[in-house]
């Protein structure tokens, strides 16, 4: 395997639990106005509007617009789907809320991973998540990514080609110099087939318990690991002599 | 004085020393190509052509182009200024030397007092240097930024407002919980006067031993700090809490 510069991370799924995180997150929140939800069922309800958001922008027919402002309007509309009245909630509790997505919580393996990755790599998120987003939620977590890139700094989401594309030309790298590091099979296609590396992780409790999809490597991936740290067992074990950009 | 949550720094001069790293990048290839030029004098040459490149691009003459292209441009130009043809040179000597840029050192507070400003702030460069050079200066020199911000992002160089405002918004955050940290007047001047909060650390050894511009705090700045390991203190003098967004 010729020598892999940067890992670029999904990260709603791979690196965070973003399930339980909003869960945990929406449920005051919920009983606090009276919705009869339940705080994982409301998670799943917002997070189902998520891809369908993006659809206007990747088609070109909304111009880009950062998630938490897609965010916002999800819960706008999930909020009215539970039957509640979004305009008589405060603004400033719904944009609370709404960042709940800059709090989540990373999986037990995702600092001590990334940790060890770093010192042989470049780390950064290659997420749809917005900049302030993912940059509150390494804050908070402790991720400790070399830079914060992803959609909002490519101006594309994925899985756009330009998404992937435009980040590794903003690394100065060639697309097979970087590997996407993902919990999902979508991505890792789409990234493969503009030339990036791949590697998978499975999460199998990132849907919660009836979870029936990415349990399993489905593509040719360069790489599949149990988690980050089999991720930096296994690029050890190939050799990958150091190789920062010097 | 309003909490600062984001401490965002100029980063050529203020946070590494250009002109040593420059000329030690520059004397062997200097020697090499029998090019008669004091290494020192050649970097001061270069570095004169670094604002002057960005003049059409921020008059929208030119479309917004990373600084590694500019740089390298710039290099060309001075080579052949001083009486080389570029052209007789192989093309990866001129690349590498083009991306000096990536390798300069920190002066001796800048990674401890980041370090230490981490802890209570978000740190990140807001420089005109590129996402790619910033990066590799960052894993080189182990510069602990949160996130790379800049020109690249803003897609606006530096002293534009633009430059500032949309990073201010990219974080999230007013301007005016934003501190810009410079050793150069104008950048603060420019920060200020679209509200950022402004702090000057002067560095008089920026331009070698006859420095005579930006020896001493010449605007109503907020923090006028010796180091970077001082404007920590000074910030933690002024009471300022834990302020990360939630």
């Amino acid at each position: 395997m010729a020598p892999v510069q940067a890992l670029l991370f999904d990260v709603f799924g791979t690196v965070v639990d973003w399930r339980s995180g909003v869960a945990r997150e929406a449920a005051p929140f919920l009983a606090r106005h009276g919705i009869a939800a339940d705080a994982h069922a409301f998670a799943d309800a917002w997070r189902r509007r998520y891809d369908p958001a993006m659809a206007a922008i990747r088609s070109g027919a909304r111009p880009f617009t950062r998630l938490d402002v897609l965010h916002r309007e999800n819960l706008l509309a999930v909020l009215a789907e539970y039957g509640s009245a979004p305009e008589s909630i405060p603004a400033a509790e719904i944009d609370a809320l709404s960042c709940a997505w800059h709090r989540l919580d990373p999986w037990p393996d995702s600092v001590a991973g990334l940790t060890r990755l770093k010192a042989r790599h470049i780390i950064a998120p290659l997420s749809n998540g917005n900049v302030a987003l993912l940059l509150n939620m390494a804050k908070r977590a402790g991720l400790p990514w070399d830079a914060i890139l992803g959609a909002e700094v490519a101006q594309a989401y994925k899985p756009q080609p330009e998404a992937y594309l435009r980040t590794a030309e903003i690394l100065g790298l060639a697309p097979g110099a970087c590997m996407m590091v993902a919990a999902h099979n979508g991505d890792l296609a789409a990234a493969r087939t503009v030339g990036l590396r791949t590697a998978f992780i499975a999460r199998p409790a990132e849907h919660g318990p009836g979870q029936t999809k990415d349990l399993a490597a489905t593509g040719p991936w360069d790489v599949v690991a149990r988690d980050f740290l089999d991720l930096a067992d296994q690029l050890e074990r190939l050799q990958e002599p150091h190789v920062l950009p010097a």
